[in-house]
């Protein structure tokens, strides 16, 4: 929703600041101290014709997806999802089959991710149908990773190729939990997001929760193959695609000139970690392979099927 | 739903038990354990056209609903609560201001109770109003009050007058948290629940739950006024109201004969604690004011404007 960020940021400004709240709205997870390490809390709801469509997603794809975009953004800090809640609106007419199909797909991630169901609510309406899920989870031994802490000169990577999600993609995200936490025994990672609004909409975050700018290198910029076959049917290119398409769900994160040498020269099994530019004082550029630099505006995701 | 129940009882059968996990689906928030005392988890959405309309509730009412019913199933464990996430599905038409003033609502209840809001998701779509709260907070030192522990001999308690609360109390829960701390340092509680299905059928989960039956006796019930202002509507007698409506959010619970014998001597401020019945080895009856035994079968609340 356009009116969304404005939205937050307002909310952001009622709150009071308690002791024990680390992290406050505007980050991927809430933080909020524990005894060892700190709580992460994060909730996402994904809705009917919008995140998805009957005629297209099977229960078990709805549920799949509602539990891993959670996952990402307990990810995106660099933490350990331990356990969620599920709250489902349905309509009577979808019956209790549809519900049970539902749940083993929410079931199937979470066990994938050793994260324990522990409760939720369920509720029925005439209407679209609404699945929202909450993840608890540990910060790692590192200390949660923000959107903040980007720094001048970092250098900025992502996880995978973008763009296209739309094609299929979008609805089965692969939350990369296990390689945030190799990446933080790698690099000290000053700041990271996972993209659901658009790699450049996203790391857009970053820049204003960091106040510093960025250069991005297009011909680096890893463009998946359906941001390819989006191009065909949009006239748009497939940069395009790659830096304006959403819920790719990768990670995108940026670290010290030292530590991205160190991340490039090491290669991570099945992963293709992607340096596409660096952090600069301010304003926000991509540099085309003639060396000019054209302005970044992020159009963002509009999560509208 | 009618069909909630069954999927609540399926779901629990799907779900592997995990050492963290003290107290799963089923009760009214999740337990998971922690350093000095465990965490409580609980969620409750609610959504245009079932538990409030646009045209005869204000934002901030929505809100504050939305915050309390949550708080109230706190309260139903004996716990503190802590901290909150909100989520709201919203139609674009409703504006920024709506948006604000909901917030407004969730946020005054939430100041009232030391509840810090930490997080949430907004998002938007063509179709009728959902607002989510999760709600985290701490057992008591008592530990958590689950709605099993009612034993055969226990008398049953309700913490205020019931029915008639679409008159317009349920839109304005009176969460009893305060009164489940002061409640603990007087008796050692069994078994407790909050009135949100209506008192007989919130009792069944207790029975259900504690595999005991009780005996109700119609003349202890207290019946609220507006359940004599329903009954001239509907025809229906205030006691049925008093019985099957919902969303009183009065805790009902069990405790000892001889802390209820205490618990009786003991007037609190600005509560009327009423002992209604007992739990007996098996069946569920209403006892009229002729001594005659009659079933209980309980309606349930539909939860349907």
């Amino acid at each position: 929703m356009p009116q969304e960020f404005d939205y937050i940021r307002w909310v952001r400004t009622q709150l009071s600041e308690s002791p024990e709240v680390l992290i406050g709205p505007g980050d991927d997870c809430a933080l909020v101290s524990g005894s060892n390490s700190g709580w992460l809390f994060t909730t996402d709801t994904i809705t009917e014709g919008v995140d998805f469509l009957l005629n297209s997603a099977t229960p078990e794809a709805i549920g799949r997806k509602a539990m891993a975009v959670n996952l990402s953004d307990i990810a995106a800090m660099g933490g350990i999802p331990k356990f969620a809640l599920v709250s489902v609106v349905t309509r009577l007419e979808l019956g209790t089959e549809f519900l049970q199909r539902l749940f083993a797909g929410l079931h199937s991630v979470a066990k994938e991710f050793q994260v324990s169901i522990v409760g939720g609510d369920t509720n029925s309406w005439n209407q679209g149908l609404v699945v929202s899920v909450v993840l608890i989870g540990h910060e790692s031994k590192q200390g949660a990773i923000r959107r903040r802490g980007a720094k001048v000169g970092d250098r900025i990577f992502v996880t995978g190729p973008c763009g296209g999600s739309l094609l299929g993609r979008h609805l089965e995200p692969k939350p990369r939990i296990d390689l945030a936490i190799r990446l933080q025994e790698l690099a000290r990672i000053h700041a990271m997001i996972d993209i659901s609004d658009g790699l450049a909409a996203d790391l857009q975050h970053i820049l204003e929760e960091s106040q510093v700018g960025a250069e991005l290198i297009a011909e680096k910029i890893p463009i998946h193959e359906d941001a390819f076959v989006r191009a065909a049917q949009t006239g748009r290119t497939p940069l395009d695609h790659a830096l304006n398409d959403g819920e790719d769900f990768e990670l995108l994160f940026s670290v010290s000139q030292n530590d991205s040498d160190r991340l490039l020269e090491q290669p991570l099994e099945g992963i293709t970690l992607c340096m596409i530019g660096q952090i600069i004082p301010e304003g926000y550029f991509i540099r085309d392979e003639q060396g000019e630099q054209h302005p970044v505006t992020p159009r963002g995701w509009q999560h509208q099927l």
